[in-house]
């Protein structure tokens, strides 16, 4: 699609949900100077505080009517399974016009979850940035979140043209590179790209845990040898992984089914002694690294006042 | 044990490959004023060449048995499957009294096969390094390579109490941390936190590499959403990794066997949409994580002309 030359502005946005995605969004759509004003909405007290107290928002409500009246954009930045719940309780407060976008995870169950709640004259365009922490909360935040990192819109197959522009328009503004995809091939590829790897971090790190030949002080002791990478990723959300798995479950358990497979056959290489068959496998997926790399996927650092973050081109493992 | 506080010293250092581990130990040691001489081995012209080329040793040679005479200390940081081979050939030129330890990630097999090729009067104690890169060769190596990391030494039940001291306050002297372990003990724990972390890496790219459905293009452009973490495990040496499967078969086999069965509940809870199950072990695993953070294994930061480098407390999965 053709790129929008002009800087696309919203008067007032809502975020659904001010975690570590929807105060990323208000850190980086100020930093772009994208909108007048930003209103929030979270369940708890705290995070509300919170939110209002570092700056992210101007207001926060509880109500997601409330938080949503008025506004011409609404980004659910809530946990999946929220999603019914959410749309059933800010549709009544939803302005003619208003674009309603999300950053979940997977992108089918949207259509079905929020899409009957969504007034006539409202354009849903359901939406994924590719990028994230095992961080979570309003304090995890950052304005670079998103930079160089894809951003991918799942619009359908009636959207407006013009809305999903100026969607488009304002994500790059974040910083982020946009693709248009269907919501089933979304989620097919993220399938294996994000929720299979996550999945399996957590499944290692719960075998070491659960294993009484090594102890859990041995395992983080030794943590440097591989196993630490895997514990980083298996320190992400809880009930935000969950609801990926629940409502991703049919691309998730075909890629498992095949993951297996392969899996099985290099324990057979392994029993047998079949140095060839690891070794071609070892040398192949080495390519793909380059690719990463290449891409400029590799990761990305924030300096910070604890020095330098960021999970990067590493030299370890 | 005691702690040995005189800073150990060698008249001659031998290094047997100068890939990553060897060039690190080389310029560590010498950080460290520990070594007065370094001499390395290596199998092709093009590494004796860059090693020199590089400063990282004073000498380079093709023969095990020249470089290893007059040695005081002889390291092997070649691939295990090349341990028999190296035995035999350095034999002839060991010094009597001279320490030999080794680098490899399995420890069971050193005495296997190195063992029998030590003359008496010379020292053997095995030894690995819990830390590495996906990066090899002598170009890879730097000197902080080890610093707060842990070095496993497994002497045999045998072994000179002296001997021991003496090569624990060197490697301590290259900045690392020190333990002693039973060779057997040792290849139970590194299983789970590095062998079985590799296999599994290589699995995943592996089988997003086989898939048809999703190309190569799209796994590399949304590799930010946790896939990358495992590209770059799975970017580490080939014949390296395949080494360490065959000599680690039983440990590997036993954890892989604990692994898929752990997996195999994982694919049923999301089958049949159990997420307390998944929420219960997404909450457990984080625990794990706050353990490898606060022990200090999460990662370290190399100055380079190209920025800073490492793998790090990261900021995104």
């Amino acid at each position: 699609m053709a790129a929008n030359t002009e800087t696309p502005h919203f008067k007032r946005m809502a975020l659904i949900g001010v975690g570590l995605i929807g105060s990323s969004i208000a850190l980086s759509a100020k930093r772009a100077g994208l909108v007048d004003n930003i209103v929030g909405c979270a369940r708890t007290a705290r995070t509300r505080a919170k939110a209002v107290e570092l700056g992210i928002v101007d207001a926060m409500y509880e109500d997601p009517a409330v938080c949503v009246a008025g506004a011409d954009l609404v980004i659910v930045c809530s946990h999946l399974g929220s999603y019914p719940a959410v749309g059933a309780a800010m549709a009544p407060g939803l302005a003619p016009g208003a674009i309603v976008t999300d950053v979940g995870s997977v992108k089918g169950c949207v259509a079905r979850d929020l899409g009957p709640h969504i007034p006539d004259g409202v354009h849903l365009v359901p939406g994924h940035p590719v990028s994230g922490s095992e961080k979570s909360g309003p304090e995890a935040g950052f304005a670079e979140l998103f930079d160089g990192r894809w951003w991918i819109l799942t619009p359908g197959q009636d959207a407006d043209g013009a809305v999903v522009e100026r969607l488009t328009a304002f994500v790059r503004a974040l910083g982020s590179r946009v693709e248009i995809m269907d919501a089933k091939r979304h989620d097919l590829v993220l399938a294996i790209t994000s929720h299979l790897p996550h999945l399996i971090a957590y499944n290692i790190v719960g075998t070491a845990d659960d294993m009484e030949a090594v102890t859990q002080g041995e395992v983080v002791k030794y943590s440097a040898g591989g196993f630490r990478d895997f514990t980083r990723i298996a320190a992400s959300d809880p009930e935000f992984w969950r609801d990926v798995f629940l409502n991703n479950r049919e691309a998730v358990l075909e890629m498992l089914g095949r993951l297996s497979e392969d899996l099985s056959g290099l324990q057979r290489a392994i029993r047998v002694g079949d140095g060839e068959t690891l070794e071609r496998l070892f040398t192949r997926t080495r390519e793909i690294r380059r690719g990463v790399v290449e891409a400029g996927q590799a990761g990305h650092f924030i300096a910070t006042e604890a020095g330098t973050k960021g999970s990067a081109e590493g030299e370890e493992d």
